[in-house]
């Protein structure tokens, strides 16, 4: 792998020269959200870029205004092999030998910006919002929770990727506050359900897929053509109500428990960044499945997962580790159901994967309603503290990255701090 | 009420100078969709209407350019006063004794088109549509049939309105044809699921309510402030695939049997003109509701719906006729209810009121799923014909209107043709 003339690229970074991620970015010249790329503690500002003869050199069928939008949604509307041709002339660009930007001061001082100094917002214009529940550990405990041993799977879960329709205008970008929700639940049932705020707060860890290009309303994807409607990847967290979830998703599923807000992480992995890390998933204990939704073997990737819970107080405790080869259907699986009924994607919209869990005990599982079998046990964190669910105050960072140091492909961070359901804003 | 100079206004329309319905067309002079209102067989194009004097006489606080984008989403989020003021103003010029309109024959052959010339479009940029539950005649008779007697709402029913989050990108405007989906569905237990053509294609009848105003996330809307954050309503026919809904439904709700295409009317009738039909809609069995939801006793609108089935020959059947007062949860409650633990409705938001039936038989119920009894029985139609389920070539048209002779509030068509999941497009 080639090294980069950028500085202080350490080889644990996240945005390695083998990554390079975008993102959309305000900065202190230019309040204007635009596109970026991240690498180590910097980012390559595109539009500011945009400005020199090197673009066109760089990327001459590229439209000069591409990066100038406050969304990514126009770029990965061009396509996949477009978003390989960019990422790897960005690559050239920024490798060691390459002088283009490296000996033009006054170009590097415009473009190449610390990463602490831009502001990040939501990449992606979503449309619409898809949350899948591909995780098979996850849905297997949540199974038992709630229909015993023996019951744990539904009959469909191996035989179609089960997903809802979720809430796109709550999707909200890495460091945004969430309001604990006030909701109706039921305490005591004979005394019928009550409102206030939430007491199960939960979070729950996934991966997001961005979808670059549309099929016509009426058209399935195959399974096999899926990847070519990928832009690209981030970590999300599902944030959940699990008292209220009990109470209202029967018979319509998840609705107010869901949709009070989602994080993503703010720099998009591209899907060629993580090529190399494809794994084979979870076996599909159901066996073969129906034709449309067979896609190749090493459908999922690799990616390492953690999880931070950071109290008020500032103490920070990584209560998960998991990977996202704990998957049963990959994401071209997903899309190919998603659309065999015709149903259209269009550029922008998310998948989500469902919560992902390793199969082991509670410091692998991706949410606490697992950790703590419903709320019956607790999570220790650092000091004498605990958590069934979450405290007004706690933060929860999701990280997420594969790959050897100096090369590693990673999403930075997914994060998001509940504040009071009293507190004025 | 009073009478309008333009001509041919029948005292049958649906859109009576009482009505003025918004509406995005195109011309066989303006190619770029814009706004117009409709009334009789005419319409008066708003975006022509602009480029006179006359415009800022009339409303000398709009943008000039209000009427001239694709979407009503603009004018929408304006908010309501907004919204009274503009119709009033269109009434009066419309009414017989104002002549400025009337006797300006220049700008009358401009603005002043043949509807029957116009192209109709969506009327709203839809960013989350969601669709509710709240038809009381049809959550019993579904229930009736999957759980039996004794067991027809579930606890939830009466407590809260159950919605779940559907899909935006698949809404489309009247006369849109809808391919039959395929998707996976169970013929036999033994033999499990299959992929092919949906047997149960199905409509659902429905109210739908545009959102004018959206709340910051995080902030609920009350009950009794809701009304303001509604811009006006369309009749909404919620395609459904019966036996792909029974196999995927169980835990997250409908998905492929739903994201296939939802149909709406192309005039949106203004809160206002619904104002003298309020009613007072299905008593609630459960008793009183949570304080966050109790809203104004006359919550509803006794709207008259009927359904025509067109069979490929041509043959129309109008197979069924219901109100929109069997519905058991208001617009407003709906509203107070999606927004109490802060998830934002954004202007242009769709939400849907779930099926509407009445409490007799197969002819006031609001699908065919209903008036066959899970297609046990036979609907019967003109001539020796008879459905269970749809089939290719059938045509729905759903059409909704109150008032009297003279003073009419329709909606005009919500119309839709089933075509063959073989056939190319």
């Amino acid at each position: 792998m080639a090294t980069t003339w950028v500085p202080n690229v350490s080889p644990t970074s996240d945005f390695s020269l083998a990554n390079l991620p975008f993102g959309i970015i305000t900065t202190p010249s230019d309040p204007l959200p635009h596109a970026a790329v991240a690498i180590g503690t910097s980012v390559l500002d595109l539009k500011a870029l945009s400005t020199s003869p090197l673009f066109t050199d760089l990327f001459p069928s590229l439209p000069p205004q591409i990066f100038s939008h406050p969304t990514l949604n126009p770029f990965a509307a061009l396509g996949r092999p477009t978003h390989r041709a960019v990422r790897a002339a960005l690559q050239s660009l920024l490798s060691t030998g390459d002088s283009r930007l490296r000996d033009d001061p006054a170009l590097r001082a415009a473009a190449l910006l610390p990463l602490a100094q831009v502001k990040s917002h939501l990449p992606m214009a979503v449309g619409d919002y898809t949350d899948f529940y591909a995780g098979y550990h996850h849905a297997f405990a949540v199974g038992a929770m709630f229909r015993g041993p023996g019951a744990e799977l539904q009959p469909n879960y191996t035989r179609l990727p089960v997903g809802y329709h979720g809430r796109a205008s709550s999707i909200v970008v890495s460091g945004t506050l969430i309001r604990r929700p006030v909701g109706q639940f039921v305490l005591d049932p004979a005394e019928g359900p009550v409102v206030g705020p939430s007491r199960r707060v939960d979070f729950e860890v996934e991966l997001g897929c961005f979808v670059a290009r549309g099929n016509e309303m009426g058209e399935a994807v195959a399974v096999g053509e899926a990847e070519e409607y990928v832009f690209g990847y981030v970590l999300l967290n599902d944030w959940s109500a699990r008292d209220v979830q009990a109470w209202e998703y029967v018979p319509l599923g998840p609705f107010n428990s869901k949709n009070f807000g989602t994080t993503v992480s703010p720099w998009v992995v591209l899907a060629d960044a993580l090529e190399p890390f494809r794994v084979k998933g979870v076996e599909n204990p159901g066996g073969e499945v129906l034709e449309y939704l067979r896609g190749r073997e090493d459908g999922v990737f690799d990616i390492g997962l953690e999880v931070d819970l950071t109290t008020p107080e500032g103490d920070t405790t990584t209560i998960s580790r998991t990977t996202s080869r704990h998957l049963m259907w990959s994401f071209p699986q997903m899309i190919a159901h998603h659309t065999l009924g015709g149903c259209p994607l269009r550029t922008g919209d998310l998948l989500g994967s469902g919560t992902i869990s390793g199969p082991g005990g509670a410091e692998e599982r991706g949410c606490l309603s697992e950790m703590t079998q419903g709320g019956k046990k607790e999570v220790l964190l650092y000091g004498m503290d605990a958590r069934t669910f979450l405290k007004d105050g706690d933060t929860i960072t999701i990280r997420g990255a594969c790959g050897e140091p100096g090369a590693r492909v990673g999403f930075g961070e997914c994060r998001g701090r509940i504040y009071s359901a009293e507190q004025r804003r």
